[in-house]
């Protein structure tokens, strides 16, 4: 069985083949400029491989209801190339095979659940904290969309009492990802969080502010783990100060596993998007 | 075809019995006090009938984990005489019939997502903002539950600049239940909500908090319909401040449906949680 699995970022695309045990076979990386020209290099890609099928996470908002007509498009992004294209179209038309589509993080987040840190649990909830905030959260095997995809990085946060920062986001200003996101926290320090890695002051206030949002997060899903990626998320020490803040705020108020298992970063690193892709590839093929 | 149906809630106990297209044939009344004794009354009431199957709605927390030892009981209530209250063994002992076991506001949202303002949806959320604030989500007929029920009343907010209050969280102090349930309506402004209907700021005040809630709602779980009960719902002046607030905190970030529409209020009135068990009920004898 060959599948076939692409993570299609805001700056660039990443494709890869790979087999039913989830060995990759082969990858190429491309910019993401306009969609003909990055489209058709995914596709000659593809081309030299007979793939069974082919499982995307992109970047959004994209349309995920299969009853819509524009099912499988990317609709009302920023980027004016890509808006209301449609992606999976295209896909379909030069490959001529099934295709798995959903958002990046929820293709992570997929394959962080059954093949990375989330193994073994029964739902999972992936946040990815770089430069935007956005989560997936998979229950039972199925991944959570309704009317459409989740878009939780910009949930409403209370403001940390020493913190005058206005926030960044262009819609909600100081919502999470206007907050505490990669941008947010080069504007709040001026210097990026990795220049920042021995700043505890820094860290402790990103805690605070995703303790809130996990804590929100919890008490909605009721997830069995969250697994927590994305740029700023390789600043390791964090993870123990957002158990701790987590723990104070939550204040024993519903009962969640053990932090040190409930809340952990990534077990697939960068490949979490490119194997949760060809596992829903493969996912494709039984339904 | 004859069903039970139980709203348990924390002052009284609501049962009732109906057929298979709603119609209610009997009901009862019973104050909570010990499980021995109020159970015993609603025992006592459903053995006159032979019903087939009983669909409960219970305050809580509960264990709905279907593989858990405790599954059934009444957890960590602060009413100590309900604490590790096997709830469903008890009715299976004393009626021997299929069980439909939920919390209150999951039961009102089923209620509320097949017969009430809910009805033709795909998915739908349930609050009650009264005494409590709590929600239950159903999508795609299925209640949300993952590794336990929703607790969702208690996530963070930010607060209004021109509010000092510093809430009645017992466990989190000013999130959304310690700033926007009617006891803190009540504590903060000296009267209860309903003798406040024509302050306009008391209801602008709490349109704020909601809507922040009912957006970050919206981003986890994108529903195609919120249905908002509960005592302070009743005031149906705040709907209005409720959508526009709504409108301007989420400035256009996701598609949603027609405000108008997206949020309601309760269609089955103070029925929601009653129905909702009897469908409960109905839907465990199909699987």
């Amino acid at each position: 069985m060959l599948l076939g699995s692409i993570e299609a970022g805001g700056t660039k695309f990443i494709a890869a083949v790979g087999d039913e045990h989830m060995n990759i076979i082969d990858t190429v990386t491309v910019p993401t400029t306009k969609p003909d020209e990055t489209m058709e290099q995914i596709s000659n890609f593809f081309s030299r491989y007979h793939l069974d099928a082919l499982g995307v996470g992109s970047f959004g908002p994209i349309d995920v209801d299969e009853k819509s007509q524009t099912f499988g498009y990317i609709t009302s992004t920023p980027k004016s190339f890509w808006r209301d294209y449609n992606f999976v179209g295209y896909l379909k038309q030069k490959l001529n095979v099934p295709v798995a589509w959903t958002t990046d993080v929820n293709a992570a987040g997929y394959g962080e659940y059954l093949l990375g840190n989330a193994n073994g649990t029964e739902s999972c909830l992936y946040l990815t904290i770089g430069t935007g905030i956005g989560g997936g959260f998979i229950n039972k095997g199925q991944i959570l969309n309704a009317f459409s995809h989740p878009e939780m990085g910009h949930v409403f946060i209370k403001r940390h009492p020493d913190d005058t920062f206005e926030g960044i986001c262009p819609f909600h200003k100081n919502c999470l990802e206007g907050m505490a996101s990669g941008p947010a926290v080069e504007k709040r320090w001026g210097k990026k969080g990795v220049e920042l890695a021995d700043q505890s002051f820094v860290w402790e206030l990103e805690a605070y502010y995703l303790a809130q949002a996990l804590i929100s997060y919890t008490l909605i899903l009721r997830p069995e783990r969250i697994i927590l990626g994305g740029g700023l998320m390789k600043q390791k020490q964090i993870f123990k100060l957002i158990r701790n803040e987590f723990h104070a705020m939550l204040n024993d108020y519903v009962e969640v596993p053990d932090l040190e298992t409930y809340i952990q970063p990534v077990g697939l690193n960068d490949q979490a998007g490119i194997i949760g892709g060809l596992l829903l590839a493969k996912n494709k093929l039984k339904g």
